[in-house]
This record gives C-alpha cells, structure tokens and sequence, in this order.
C-alpha cells in the first residue's frame, strides 16, 4: 500500500524510537508484507518462523528484533519491540485522513447543544440538548447523540453509532459504524404471566483510548453505571450487558458475549466467540481462550479454556455417544473393581 | 440516580399496589441500590443474600417482600412481588421522557403514508408508500421505514431502527437501536455450482409489548410470516430466522442464534449465547442455559443444557485427551472384563 | 402470497426450464406451501417427507422433480432440480420492486463521485469522493459510501449499508441493512502496558453475486485485501476478520464469527453459530456443522463437528461431572489392568 506521502528511514525511526542500520535517507513510499511488499516499501519481521521470507522480500528496508539485527543487508530499523515499531511507522505513513472542521448543513444539532470549534460534524448527523463535542472530534455520516452525550476531544465516531441520552466517551476513542451505546440493559420483572420493564437509568462510561468494533453494543446500567476503563480494545459485534466493568487496557475479540454485572480486571486478553455468565468477577491478567465460557469468578491470573475443535462428523458422533455413555461406562468400572477384589481374597 | 420529580412513599406504593409501612409521606427523589443510594433514593431487597445490606443503606426507604417486613426501621413497602414492585416504582420515578408530537422537516415521509398526529417523526426519519404510524408512536433520527409497514400506537424506536416493506409491530414495542426487522431470510437453492436466490414473500409480524435490543435481526418469511407474539422480549444481537414462531412471553437473552422454522413456545426462558438449529419445536415453559445448543424438539417443560465451563488451559487440554481418547478406553474396558470373565471361570 | 401479476403455467415453467405435465394455460397468481397454499398458487414438493400433503393441498399447480411425476393429478412443472425451478419461479412472480432512478434531493454525494445514470439513490445518503455507482445500482436510505467506494451494476444496498474507503463490491451484489464493510481490522501491538493502533490499510473486495446479511460485518485488511470471491452467500450478524479469503459459492450460516487470515476453500457450507480460529486454511467443498469449532486447518472435504446437544439439566450436570472426574477413571482403570495381570500370573 502506498502511502500518502513518503519518508526518510531516519524519519520513520525516529517515529517509533528504533536505531537506523544502514542509508537512513532511504525513501519510505509504503508498506508491505515481506512477501508482497513492492520496491520503495518497508516491511516488517516480528515472527522468526518468517524469517526465511526476509532474503525473498522486495522491500526497501526492515523493522526487525536486536536478534535478527544481522539477518539481512537491507536498511533496516532495529527495535525492541518491532511489532509496535511497525505500528508506530504505520501511523506515521497512513495517518488519520484530515477532517475540516465544521458543521455540514443537514446535520440536526440542538440549539442547546456544544460542538467545539474545531470537531467535524458530518451529513445527515443528529445531535441533543445538552451534548458536548470536544476539540477535534469527527462524527461521521449519519450518526446519532442523545441528550447531553460527552465526546472527549479527538474522539473519532465512524458513520452511524448511535449514543443514547446521557453517555459519555473519553478522549481519543474510535467508534465504528454500528456501535450503540446505552442501549438499555436487558431488565423485567415477572409479574401475573408477563414481564414489566424495569427503567434502565445508568450510563455508559467510556474511557480514554477507548477503540469500539463495528456493530458492538454496550448497555446502559440499569441503576449504577456500565463501565469501560481507559484503553479497552473491542473487536466486532461484542455484546457489553448492563453494568459490567471492564479493566483498563483489556482487549476482547469479536462475538464475544458479556452478560449483566461482570466485572473484568485491567490487562485481560479475551478471545472471540467467549461467554460470560454474569454477576462474576476476573482478576487482572487473565486470558480466555477463543470459544470458550466462564461461569465463575476468576482469581488467578491464566489461560482459562473450555472449547472444543471439530473432529470428522463420524468421529465426533462416537466421542459424543461415548461421553453421554460414561455414566454406564463408570458403573461398569466399579463391578470390575469389586469382581476384582473379590478374585483376590479368593 | 435522582428522578426528574420526587414522590411520597404513598404515591409510589399504590404505582406497585405495596402497603406501606412507616411515614407514608416519606418524600422519595431517586432509586438506587442498597449499597449505592444516596438519603433521598429508594432502593429495594429481592435477594435474601443482601439482607446484610439493609442496615448499612442509606436510603430513606425500602421496598422488600412479607417475609422481610421486620427487617428495617425505615420506611418501607411491603409487596409479594417487590421485583415488580421496584419495576414499576422506577417507571413512576423515570418515565420515557416526553416527546413532542409532529414530524421533523428533515424526515422524508412518502405522501401515501398515513402518520398518527401524535406521533413523533424525528430527523433523518425515512418512511415509505402505505405504512400506518399509530397514536403516540415516537421514531428516532433515521429510523427507515419501508413500504406498508404499521407500527401500533404507542410504540417507540430508538434511532436506527430499520423495518423492511410490509411487516407489522403490535401496540407499545420498543425497538433499540440497530434493530433490523424483515431483511431476507437465508434461503437459496443450489443449481449447476451456484446458488439462485428465493424471494422472501412473507413478512415479520411482532405482537404487542414487545421489547427488542440493540442491532437484533428478525428475518422475514420464506412464504408464510415469521412471528413474535405478544409479550416476548428480546436482548441485543440475536438472530432469529426466517419462519420462526416465538411464544408469548418468552424472554431470550444477547447473542443468541435460532434458526429457521424453529417454534418455541410460550413462557420460555431461552439464555444467551444459545443456538437452536432449525425445523423443531419446542414446548412452553423451557428454559434453556446460556451457551447451550438445541438440536432436538423438546416436548417436557424444564431446564436444558450443554454447556461447558472454563478450566485451567493445561487441565482442560487433559480433559480434552481424555474426552477423545474414549474410545480406546472403551475398548480397554471391555477387554477387561473378559479377562475377569476368564479369571472367574478358572 | 399473491403475487404482482398473475402467469400462466408454462410462463413458469418457461422461467426454470421444466416440463408442463396438464393444463399449460392455468392462471397462476401466487406461491404458498403445501399446506398454506390458496387455490390459484402454485406450490413445490422438493421433500419425500411431505409427499402425503400432496394430495390435500389447495393450490392450483405442483413443481415436483421427475420420480414424483405422477404422483398428482394437478397440473404440474416437472424438472430435475424442482428446488431451484420454485426459486426461479418464484423470482419470476415476485421480481425486485422496481426503483425508479435518479438521486433523492436529501442524499449528499460528493461532486467528484460518479454515478450511473440509471442508479436510484434513496434518501439521507451520503457518498464520498471517487465513488463509482454502477448502472442500476440501487441504494437504500441512510447509506454511507466513504470516498473511492466502488459499487459494481446491478448492486441492492438495503437502507443503513456503510462501506468505508476504498472497498469494492462486485455486480448485482445484494447487501442488507446494518451491513458494515471495511471497518478497521482488530490490529494493534502492545507497548508499554498499552496499546498502539495499527493502520489498517488494506481494503475489502467482494465479488459478483454475493448477498450479505443483515448486521454482518466485513473487516477491512491490514496490509493486503479482505476478500470475498463471488457468489458466495453470508447469513446475518456473522463476523468475518481482516485478511480472510471466502472461496466463491461457499455460503455461511449466521452468528459464525471467522478470525483473522482465514483462508475457506469454494464450495463450502459452515453452519451457524461457528467459530473459526485464525491462520488456517480450509480446502475446498467442507461442511461445517453448526456451533462447531475450528482450530485446525482442513485439508479433506467431508463433514467437521464438535457441537454438543443440550440434555436435561441434571443429566447434563453428571455428564459434565464425569467428563472431569475422567482423569480419575483413567487412573483407576489402569491400576485394574495391573491388577488383573497379576491376578493372570497368578
């Protein structure tokens, strides 16, 4: 991918704080894999099972590890991290397209209303009494805020995320198009056969640096508030129930289910697909794997697992047959062991 | 969270039908819970493990059960169903806000639909030829409509809600947003190495008071309706296909996936996560455990399950050699006993 | 359901390529089940399991494939694949309703945006610089078409699609509403107890014929391209990951969540509710059974599975029991084995 504008290797070293090996004025034009990267291109090796790519890739120059310092003539950049060096030139090469500043005209914004100067407003935008759009935000297409939503400043909201009354979102975060936020949380009470809905009346909290994938949704608390802390990453079509918290810098991947009350600790690592039954409580530092589903509190820091991959159909059907035969299987055992015992006091 | 008009105690106990006990002019500003409420707030005990609670809350008054009458000093209300009681206190302390009758000058209402006087059309609201906007109905910013669609008096729509053509929603339902009511179902039919698609003719036909969540998918029929009964309530990011019939009643919790021509009763309790696969039925009065999957048509009320909780990775990855070695250990088993057999003989 | 205009028998069959067995000129005016159907429908029977309705239905006309020719007396379309002939046919009865060109006065198209003549642009769309519309495209209300957007001939966009930048979309494709193609990929590298964003700069391409669901969500790539290969089909609120391959004519089933680098064969045919983990490869022609899980690459066509069908609670809970408790049965009946050796040796 070209970028819009070219760089000096030194340049892009300089971006992520990586050393220059090599012509550091070597012209920066994109970025590529090492195997597709084109000439004028920098790529990146942050896997050692790719290495044997690096003396096969067309690419300009490299973003490696201290141990690989010496594994090709390119110009390269050497870092501790390379992973988040490559990150760090990427957004130096691809930076956020410029919004100009202002208000489009078929955008609806309450008189009562406060947009900041410099925040983009895009077509066809509604915004309530009482919000207030910080500095250099950019709403995109079609979006929609409540009464008296806070956007920090810099927040960027891709076309149609949806804000109910009364959220607030911290500084820097990204919305993607299909995020709703403070929908209300899934609250009834049985009463005579049917159900009366319980007034949903918390908030959605969202902190700093804070990025939502497309078409998650997180509900409002049903009194307290839902919150995520600063720095959570979620992925796509996510489901956050009412009064959750996630901890700080905790990352969730996509489909994956949260139900009501959870409480999730700083630097958790979720997989996709996961399921939480609510009212329980992760520590810090923990991992679920992909598919799986916790049903009880977490105190230990960990991977916790409970998925099961395919096997051929036929296959599968006897370890099914087997597992719901165990009960037999378990009877069957504690006969031999008494026939057993009783071989040997005969 | 403090309501926007305070109530006497009094006031509140006949919105439930609870009896009060202590000063009934007790002036109520907000609910919260037992841990959380300011003096001012009414919170509420539904759960004998807080009973603990109630002497520390600083709440001005209580609703609780008979059995929880002598609990407290403070004022309270006194319900055989202080679940719903709370419920309905929290709709007399938050009603929906108010919404102003008319259609906003952005909306685009075709001239051959017919829109109640006191509904509220907001901003960016598309509304097609033939559809019917009952008394009282409030629609979103950009809420489409399409064509023929009727939307019973009272109803509400969060912003984004989209209806396709000819579908019809009961009396007082609610729809969150990123609701997509009516799109296609999955229907195709295999022919020389591709697909030919099958119109969907039928429609989607919702029942009264029902509540659907943020960015859930009800597709249309294939040639008959798909059909939400009155009463049912739906959480976010649930899917239900083409022709499914739910029962009345029925509550179904986030991410859950039912499949097409699957009838599920009335009553039912179906959790989240939940997949049913397709063309079975299932009786009134099942309740299915989060992240379960269904593949049978069930004919006895009762509790159903197939869910798997998380272990530490190593121990699950055991268990999981364990689950798939079965076969061998079957095999073990049965040779076992013919030698116990044989010894027994000798 | 009857249908806009009425035609006769051999129109029908004329349309699918079958066989008029009885009165060609029969007036057909809509399409029903075997059981639903009204005199003057055609109906189908593709399933020996409802050949017994065969004789009660009311409609006026069958399509059957050729081993049940006679297995009516009613005027009747016999062809090889009645399944795809009631497809056709019913595309025949019940063709897109027609939209008339021309872009609605509240869209918002960038002047450098090039859009076909014949193109019908519903209302509040927005589309971005670059874009190309091909001719007879058709765009539902609220879409978003960021700048450089391709839009192949013939394309449905149902109300509330949003593609991002640069994304292209082959002919006659047909997206539903809430459809998000080209959101970021779920890409960032940690770095100092935090996390940096990684561009993500590739695009999504989709080609001819391809229908997507409602709420599905297609992630742009993080250097190279998403891509979907035409004709496949994707069910609603599936997730597909950045830098995925769909090979064409495979058709997924709803809520299945593919990860990242995911390469699927053609030809093939994933359930519902599946989890797919990322950077595998699956060959041409598999199955996958609904609510299973991937983790492996596949090389062999045939059927995967490992879903787990629900038992009644307590049943389920000794299963699961036991399931864990295997280590311990394992031990014990090695410990038998040894026993009865001894016992052997005796």
């Amino acid at each position: 991918m070209e970028a819009t504008q070219p760089y000096s290797l030194q340049d892009l070293a300089d971006a992520c704080g990586g050393e220059v090996v090599g012509d550091a004025q070597t012209l920066i034009r994109g970025i590529g894999t090492l195997e597709q990267a084109d000439p004028g291109e920098i790529t990146f090796l942050t896997n050692t099972l790719y290495r044997d790519l690096l003396s096969k890739t067309r690419a300009a120059a490299v973003i490696l590890g201290p141990s690989d310092r010496h594994a090709t003539a390119l110009p390269r950049i050497v870092s501790d991290n390379p992973y988040a060096c490559y990150a760090r030139i990427a957004q130096r090469l691809f930076p956020f397209p410029q919004a100009v500043a202002g208000v489009h005209p078929s955008a609806v914004i309450d008189p009562a209303a406060r947009i900041a100067a410099s925040a983009s407003i895009g077509p066809q935008v509604t915004i309530g009494a009482g919000a207030v759009v910080g500095e250099g935000v950019v709403i995109g297409a079609g979006c929609v805020l409540g009464a008296h939503v806070v956007l920090g400043e810099g927040c960027w909201l891709y076309p149609h995320v949806v804000i109910y009354a009364g959220c607030e979102v911290g500084a820097r975060c990204i919305l993607h198009s299909g995020v709703v936020l403070g929908a209300d949380g899934f609250g009834m009470a049985r009463d005579q056969g049917g159900w009366v809905k319980i007034p949903q009346i918390g908030r959605v909290l969202i902190g700093a640096d804070v990025e939502i994938g497309a078409n998650t949704t997180v509900d409002r608390g049903a009194i307290e508030d839902t919150v995520i802390e600063e720095g959570v990453k979620l992925d796509n079509q996510i489901q956050i129930a009412h009064n959750c918290r996630i901890g700080a810098h905790t990352v969730i991947a996509g489909c994956t289910g949260i139900s009501g009350s959870t409480r999730i600790g700083r630097n958790c690592r979720i997989g996709g697909g996961v399921g939480m039954v609510g009212h329980l409580e992760v520590c810090d530092g923990v991992t679920v794997s992909g598919f799986s589903l916790i049903t009880k509190s977490i105190t230990q820091p960990g991977v916790y697992t409970s998925s099961i991959p395919s096997q051929p159909h036929r296959i599968w059907m006897e370890t099914l047959a087997n597992l719901r035969a165990l009960p037999q299987w378990v009877k069957k055992l504690r006969a031999l062991e008494q026939d057993i015992q009783k071989l040997k006091e005969e």
